[in-house]
């Protein structure tokens, strides 16, 4: 019989989780957040059933972290003795090279498992006001195991797959974060160092698709992606500095005026895209 | 009485300008386009009547100019003495500071009007079989009157509200092309800088929105924009090095793990997403 599914952080992610998991797996949620008002939020529209107790933590199948990388750690160091042998913990942070070593050593610790994920879903609104069900449906889950027994994660991505989510990937944490600063970060980086421009202000009417398009993650929440990104410095500084430098062979066949390479260097950008199938 | 619509240039813009007019304004179109499978494409599905002949550029009430900038100033040139002189000729680059005097100087020498035109809208295909009536909605349309009379404006607006823009904006040359720097091209060169990282090929799976948002223009038409970044040349440079700097004052407060400046870079991002109401 499937058991309970507890659900600490009740943001974007947690309560999209919540509402997915109750409403299409049919499952038993039940969650944690510090703000009151979320939990009275998330029963009145059923995406879960009540506000976790320290019992529930003891019986759950599934413990999913959504909270933010350090809170996610904090909050299992100081939960860990509650957590039951059997349940599966999990976190859906963004970054992985710091948190799943500092989450896999407390399970060891006391017994659970823990596996790794990243739902690589989000939208440039945050809270549980913001989230839905169907923020995931065809998205990929990526998943980190982290020495978790295999039959673990094929629980853990059933589950996901139950709720929309379209295909799982299963990678290390080194993998993950340095394919998440050219996935996921960059763009981010980019949407904020890109409205920065002083022309941004007065862009209406003289814009369309490709400004909004790379502009539309800048409406951050910049108190977790800080974190995310001091925790991704290397991979992150890494990719920052190979797209200046094409960005900066672009600017160079401009400035010298030259239409071959200029030509040649916008043709290698669309030659991946049409190797890709994109 | 609706006069004939000349369009030269039945690719992506000139094929769906073409289906709009004669679809939705209800005008008689006719074309031209170098290449006679076009011609008999479009006429196949109605998006044109006929191919344009000599006596039609006599007798048009307008004449889009739909060709690249320079192919625009030599279609110009090479037809002049065939326009009528009330016909207004209007053009659809994405650049005006060069096109623009050149077609106003013909128009002046000739004796009909020109009004310079940007129809705010593309997409990651060209030709005419990537042409669609849908395009434009609710997109706006850049007019750069370049001192035509007013009556001569409106008419092209009245026209172009018809087939599906939701806005126009009158601009000078000179604002349009720091404008478009900024809204179009960046983001053109950033698109093909993103996926010359070497991570890119390997995305699928660890990606989602934000890499399919900033990437998906690097499907580029390298000859066009090629000609469209050397012709706003100086705007561009201005606004690669804006964006650069803008990058690097984020790289700095990452590689310095300096989480209040790093904090405040992307509050300002977001910041400018709010006041815009995005």
């Amino acid at each position: 019989m499937d058991g309970n599914i507890v659900i600490a952080g009740l943001g974007l992610i947690g309560g999209s989780l919540a509402k997915g998991l109750s409403g299409r797996a049919g499952r038993r949620v039940l969650g944690i957040d510090k703000d009151p008002q979320v939990i009275r939020d998330a029963v009145a529209c059923g995406a879960i059933e009540r506000e976790a107790s320290p019992e529930d933590l003891r019986d759950a199948e599934f413990l999913f972290l959504c909270l933010y990388p350090q809170a996610d750690v904090d909050f299992m160091a100081e939960h860990a003795a509650e957590i039951g042998q059997q349940c599966i913990v999990t976190d859906t942070c963004g970054i992985k090279n710091y948190v799943c070593p500092a989450l896999q050593k407390i399970a060891q610790q006391y017994g659970f498992t823990f596996v790794g994920g990243h739902p690589m879903a989000g939208k440039e609104r945050s809270g549980f006001a913001a989230s839905e069900a169907e923020l995931f449906d065809g998205a990929s889950y990526i998943l980190v195991p982290c020495g978790a027994p295999q039959e673990a994660v094929e629980r853990l991505q059933k589950l996901v797959l139950q709720i929309g989510f379209g295909t799982t990937v299963v990678t290390t944490p080194e993998h993950h974060d340095e394919m998440i600063a050219f996935t996921s970060q960059i763009p981010h980086v980019l949407a904020c160092a890109y409205v920065m421009s002083p022309h941004c202000m007065e862009h209406r009417g003289c814009s369309a698709g490709s400004y909004r398009d790379v502009s539309r993650v800048a409406r951050i929440n910049e108190t977790l992606w800080s974190e995310l990104f001091l925790d991704n410095r290397e991979a992150l500084l890494k990719e920052l500095d190979t797209l200046v430098e094409n960005i900066t062979a672009i600017r160079t066949a401009v400035d010298q005026n030259d239409v071959p390479a200029l030509r040649e260097l916008l043709r290698r950008g669309r030659e991946r895209k049409e190797a890709l199938g994109e």
